[in-house]
């Protein structure tokens, strides 16, 4: 961490962005989605120029010998803005969260307690090389009456400069401070380690990308964390699965989106069909172009890499998979106990105290049944946009939709009284 | 910071209690309730035997010089241990939150999803020098199926040691290992620090007792935390007031119980009324002894010492009290926004436009209308056994209850379904 001292211009910046989220925070949901509205139509008119800034970073990416794959995450095309502009159109279609009243009641004395939904108020944001992730935070941000602090990296910052604008154009059609949706990426790495220090000027800090990143924020930051995405992900095949169907499940877990957090990394077998079903499996996945690292007994079964026990521990994120053959059920559990990120695993049987087991034992944010483990998903849970996947217990656990960006009050309306 | 490293013991220690969570979470209402109900039993018959440990832990306090309010709160009697009986009988009547289903739907490919309450799994508790904490936190995360690692402090350590051995004991009647409560305290300050440290085998960290003793949890942790407590309190006396009744409310949330975190520290009154109401109200208050600290504009109508800056930052926790004259409800907020630490705040007036101002701009865990701050608390609440009051955003905010001690995690039930 840096120990180079806070600059003020920083401090002064975000202490205008929290002046901001209490005018943000109580705006109607009408003039939110007019923010919206505003802001969607931005980045349909201006695409040439967001193109045209992004072209210069991605000029610095190429110059700079930037992956392959880190480049395509960091291009904006035509098309990708007005993917940009569709999902901020969606977020105008969510229900506002904000004043939902979660419980209430009236006391023997007469005090009418409620607790009500109320932005957190300034969130913050660290992510890498993402330019749709400022569009997409600042989107769900406003809709849900919180200011935005982004931080997303110098290799993005043409690109970010030029929609942070246009968002500060939208909120200003209403009146709304531009200081409600700020970048800090000018302060450099400075200001990343500024903002996990900024206790009473950001509420919650969510970061998204790499292991590292997301490690590193986690540790370091005093502001409170959402940790969202790392997703060791796990089937088990127990001897009572449809073996036909098993199949199909593995395949389209590992093959549809192999480089999301959702995708299946490992494939634990009941000993019993491992005969049956290891095969099959390994000629479809090897089809489709998938590396099998696989253990002894697997290996016994199939032509596969063979697998260490760093594979158990691997989020390969790409068209490579581990298959282990266990005993049991509670072998299974024992595995996923060791080696899962806590994100999503799933269980394919016909066995209903199989699957209450599982259901039960496995500690993940999603715990499956007979599917694919690609549904741990906002949009196909029906929360609209997403914010993250979160793996942590404290707040929100799973996908995170528009509820997940507030916290709650406590109201409490009287007529005198006073406690005996 | 100890820059000490971690004794392999303590993380063994950790190691059994996180095995120890994984069978305590999933027991079922009823074993929990009587492990609860075997401590009753337990803490009545061995009366004796905690007060002479605890007696041993008053004389060293005593030999240290230790202050004698503190003492106090150290102290354990026959009368303070039958009341520890009672509250974990309050808690055996709680409704256990742990399975309740709390949102679920079917989606439209028949995927059937629930968000369910699961336990946390290991609780952190640090605190200082309050036996009667050991056993509410421990009851507490046993009925919601946390285990629990206490650091109560060497003050505290006979009288801590004593309590866990009684909570062990019970769990041992449903053969549920002792090592799902444990104390840390032999491992002195490092414990503490190492505690911090321990992401992975403990998820969530609760610190109760003096701001220092919270700030540096809350700063130094990596370890999720819930930030409790820390209340500078204000009423807000609008020109529409009911006057009579206004005095009537601030006597009773300073004077009731002073030493507690929702006692009101600063009243700010409006300037058109400061003249009808300050001097009765100083009056009432110096009648039961408490010293009022003024601003100029109170210091001009009743005799009161001058405040100062301090004051209005002052959590007083005492017989003491702030007064300050403002223009009005505008003003009031912003004061509030200055100095309050977010826990409790009250507006007294007969107006539905201020007291809507208020209820929407004040940003606190509970914010009140025309009653007394005493009532921010889980058992006027209705929560019956109360973990703390959070003042924090994330995850719980005002009286913490035992939902509060829980996460959820996503089941989905599918028939063989793939994503499109």
């Amino acid at each position: 961490m840096t120990s180079t001292p806070v600059d003020p211009s920083f401090t002064n910046l975000l202490e205008n962005t929290r002046d901001a989220s209490r005018v943000l925070g109580t705006q109607s949901t009408d003039v939110k989605n007019r923010v919206l509205s505003a802001l969607q139509g931005f980045l349909r008119e201006n695409t040439d120029k967001i193109v045209a800034a992004n072209a210069l970073d991605i000029e610095a990416a190429q110059a700079g010998g930037v992956a392959e794959s880190l480049q395509d995450r960091l291009r904006l095309t035509p098309e990708r803005v007005e993917g940009l502009a569709q999902s901020v159109g969606e977020i105008i279609g969510l229900p506002d969260p904000i004043g939902e009243v979660v419980r209430g009641s009236t006391l023997p004395n007469g005090l009418a307690i409620s607790q009500v939904r109320v932005p957190f108020g300034v969130v913050g944001a660290i992510y890498e090389a993402r330019p749709n992730v400022t569009v997409d935070i600042a989107a769900l941000c406003i809709k849900s009456g919180n200011a935005a602090v982004l931080r997303g990296g110098s290799l993005a910052e043409n690109s970010n400069q030029a929609l942070v604008g246009l968002i500060g154009d939208a909120l200003a059609t209403e009146g709304i401070s531009r200081d409600a949706v700020v970048t800090i990426d000018p302060f450099g790495r400075d200001g990343a380690t500024w903002l996990m220090r900024s206790r009473g000027l950001v509420d919650v800090l969510i970061p998204r990308g790499s292991h590292s990143l997301i490690q590193a924020v986690v540790t370091e930051s005093q502001v409170p964390v959402i940790e969202t995405g790392e997703g060791n992900v796990h089937i088990f095949i127990d001897d009572s699965a449809d073996l036909e169907r098993a199949v199909d499940i593995v395949e389209n877990a590992k093959v549809q989106r192999p480089s999301v957090c959702n995708a299946v990394e490992t494939v634990l077998v009941n000993q019993s069909v491992a005969k049956t079903v290891i095969p099959p499996l390994v000629e479809r996945l090897s089809g489709r172009g998938v590396t099998v690292h696989g253990c002894e007994a697997t290996a016994a079964l199939a032509d596969v890499v063979p697998a260490t026990d760093d594979d158990w521990a691997t989020e390969y994120l790409s068209l490579e998979i581990a298959i282990r053959v266990v005993a049991d059920v509670d072998e299974a559990i024992s595995h996923i106990r060791t080696y899962s990120t806590g994100h999503t695993e799933s269980i394919l049987t016909e066995s209903v105290e199989r699957s209450d087991k599982f259901l039960r034992e496995v500690d993940s944010a999603t715990v499956m049944v007979n599917a694919s483990t690609r549904f741990t998903d906002g949009g196909e849970f029906g929360f609209g946009a997403e914010v993250g996947i979160s793996t942590q217990k404290l707040h929100a656990r799973g996908p995170m939709g528009l509820p997940e960006l507030t916290s709650t009050k406590w109201l409490v309306r009287g007529s005198g009284q006073i406690r005996h």
